[in-house]
């Protein structure tokens, strides 16, 4: 049977992990940062290398394709090459990587295919220089206007647009990739938390993505001064936050015990020793495959009284997705692949969003996750072993080939 | 009786009001900026058209003079001209104008004096733009190092040593005060909080400083993905740096009424609303006149267990100051010449740090408070109204006479 080159993969990984390396495990490399533009020239070259055809759309996606046999549709796998602030040397690069492993594997062994196949970049996955995340794919898709996220600003104030412009690797609009001219999108990643390592599994066979809301609650209070107000007289905006905060634990944990819900970020104002807070803010997500149970988190959101400890309490939706379903058929063929390489795999719905979740409204896509060492991700730990790596590559060739065979 | 003219304080009032203007009701006049040079310009200004004397010493204090008899001690009165990031009209300021007020009627009126009498100008009392509060008082007082407080940046990377430099008002080592030549500081101020106007007194007579201590706790948790990671794997440091915040209110309000206590600054990282908060910093800054309560609100804080919420939870004392008492006899000489007047006073302790605590350490201090508008203070909403300020520039003015005729 067939196999992808552990000796290759691990050289990916190495060669990649140089681009944005902050010296402590990990990367920062940005969307369109040099460090990112690096790795695109780097993946570009090897691309080139195999005889691979390079476009880049308006976008700056970039497709690298081995050609087919006449007029059919494409089958694409990938990722993307952008991470966050300290980030790991797994998330989204490893799903261009294993693609490219896997390009390379069919061209090095000469494996017939009757698709072009197409391995794909993904431009500005993370968010985390310019927002929103999966800007790009969601331009594609129509879920995002385009002038907006042109104008969508990094902290230093440079715009997506003059990113793009700069970068090189902006194309035609024409190179967006049509969807009559591509079947599958196959899209492998890192499960970004700890389910598979705990069950001691291998491969990820995910079903969807799960629906999720993303609240902002404001708690209104007064800023008075820390030394000369009676305690009787405050409006302590963080106090009345973190009754908020316990009574969403408290009614949330009734619920079924695969919700997910995060108070990530909290801002305070003025934010300052002496004085009482005045305004807190904090941010709720939530996110379950069952929409009814979505129904129930809001439900219980709503009940929260609008005066709380003699502040003001309101909330407002940020956006919402609904639970994506992957397409079952190409579902079951990763599943029948870790099989076939004797590996280890479950059922799993992802909770991040991924950019396969915005393709596969215009193409069968669905995705493929590996172990994420102690669940971490998006920080310099994140971790998965080299021979999961290639693991995931052989599972993501089959499938490909797979799919070629249809 | 002799009293101030309520007409020049609302000139004082309003022409300082200009310096800063936010254009809503407030002003930002942070120390040594633009502004803060204007209102010194001003306030030099009038200091010589009424024919006092000024020096400026190596903090930028200023001491403007009027001439006494012979030899003797001069007394002090006044406070400070910065403020915060929109801020008030009416803190610090009120302190300097009515002791401006009270100079300009000695003055006019020709009142007789046998000491010195200086309205001091101290620099940079909010540590708003350079850390920390009172610096100048602070300095020439031996409590800080003026090493350090030269190289304190503002948040553009301007140290207080250049805008020292540059702001005109950097006078010699040798004018700073010197205890042996002042016999009294006697600072009028705000309240900043809401109990004189609760309790309907025109004048609060400030026994003292209330003792504090200010820590800083941290939460230490997990940064995961909040989508992947299920609830049962999760080391939320904000969910944990609630619970510490829920468990200080519950066992603080078990303390005396008259505890203060503020948990004001909280930071979360990685602060992303799809990621678990990995630390959240918050800190506590807790007041009251008694040893004996802040000893106790010491033993609750060390009573936190070290794990919550499977987070490590720790905390540090930033800092603390103990209880200061003012001048008994000058204290009293504030009572009596409300009763004088006529108006309506009462004891109270200062929670607020202010200038005077620092001076009362090397010569007899006290302080004069005035009602704040719903206790409203460190912001645009700040209010006193032009009688009460007037009704303390009486009052100032006759203790300052008491004191020259002791």
């Amino acid at each position: 049977m067939i196999s992808c080159s552990m000796k290759r993969m691990e050289d990916k990984i190495v060669t990649f992990s140089k681009f944005g390396d902050t010296g402590k495990g990990g990367i920062t490399r940005l969307s369109l940062s040099p460090a990112a533009l690096e790795a695109r020239d780097e993946f570009c070259k090897r691309c080139k290398a195999l005889g691979m055809e390079i476009k880049t759309d308006d976008m700056a996606n970039i497709y690298a394709t081995l050609p087919g046999d006449g007029d059919l549709p494409a089958i694409m796998m990938g990722s993307h090459l952008d991470s966050v602030i300290q980030g790991g040397n797994y998330d989204g690069v490893m799903g261009v990587l294993t693609a490219l492993e896997a390009a390379e594997t069919i061209v090095t062994e000469k494996l017939k295919h009757r698709h072009p196949i197409t391995v794909v970049v993904w431009t500005n996955e993370e968010g985390a220089r310019f927002e929103p995340a999966m800007m790009s794919s969601g331009v594609i898709t129509g879920k995002f206007n385009k002038e907006a996220m042109l104008a969508s600003k990094d902290v230093d104030g440079i715009t997506f647009k003059e990113a793009l412009e700069a970068s090189g690797y902006m194309g035609e609009i024409e190179n967006r990739m049509n969807p009559n001219d591509y079947m599958a999108l196959v899209e492998l990643h890192v499960e970004q938390g700890p389910v598979l390592e705990a069950e001691k599994k291998d491969i990820g066979i995910v079903e969807g993505v799960v629906g999720m809301i993303n609240y902002e609650f404001t708690c209104a209070g007064q800023a008075d001064h820390a030394g000369s107000t009676p305690m009787k007289f405050r409006k302590d905006a963080l106090f009345a936050a973190t009754k908020v905060i316990g009574y969403l634990h408290e009614e949330f944990d009734k619920l079924d015990s695969k919700l997910v819900y995060t108070t990530g970020r909290i801002t305070a104002s003025p934010n300052i020793h002496t004085v009482i807070p005045e305004v807190v803010k904090f941010t709720l997500d939530a996110r379950h495959q069952d929409p009814e149970v979505i129904k129930q988190v809001v439900e219980i959101i709503k009940k929260i009284p609008t005066e709380i400890e003699k502040c003001q309490v309101s909330f407002k939706e940020l956006w919402s997705r609904k639970t994506i379903a992957f397409y079952e058929e190409y579902v079951d063929f990763v599943e029948k692949n870790a099989d076939l390489y004797g590996y280890s795999s479950m059922r799993l719905y992802s909770g991040p969003g991924h950019d396969a979740q915005y393709i596969s409204d215009i193409i069968p896509s669905t995705m493929i996750f590996l172990p994420s060492e102690n669940g971490h991700s998006h920080c310099e730990k994140e971790f998965t072993p080299l021979e999961n790596c290639w693991k995931g590559a052989n599972v993501l060739l089959q499938t490909i080939l797979d799919i070629d065979r249809k």
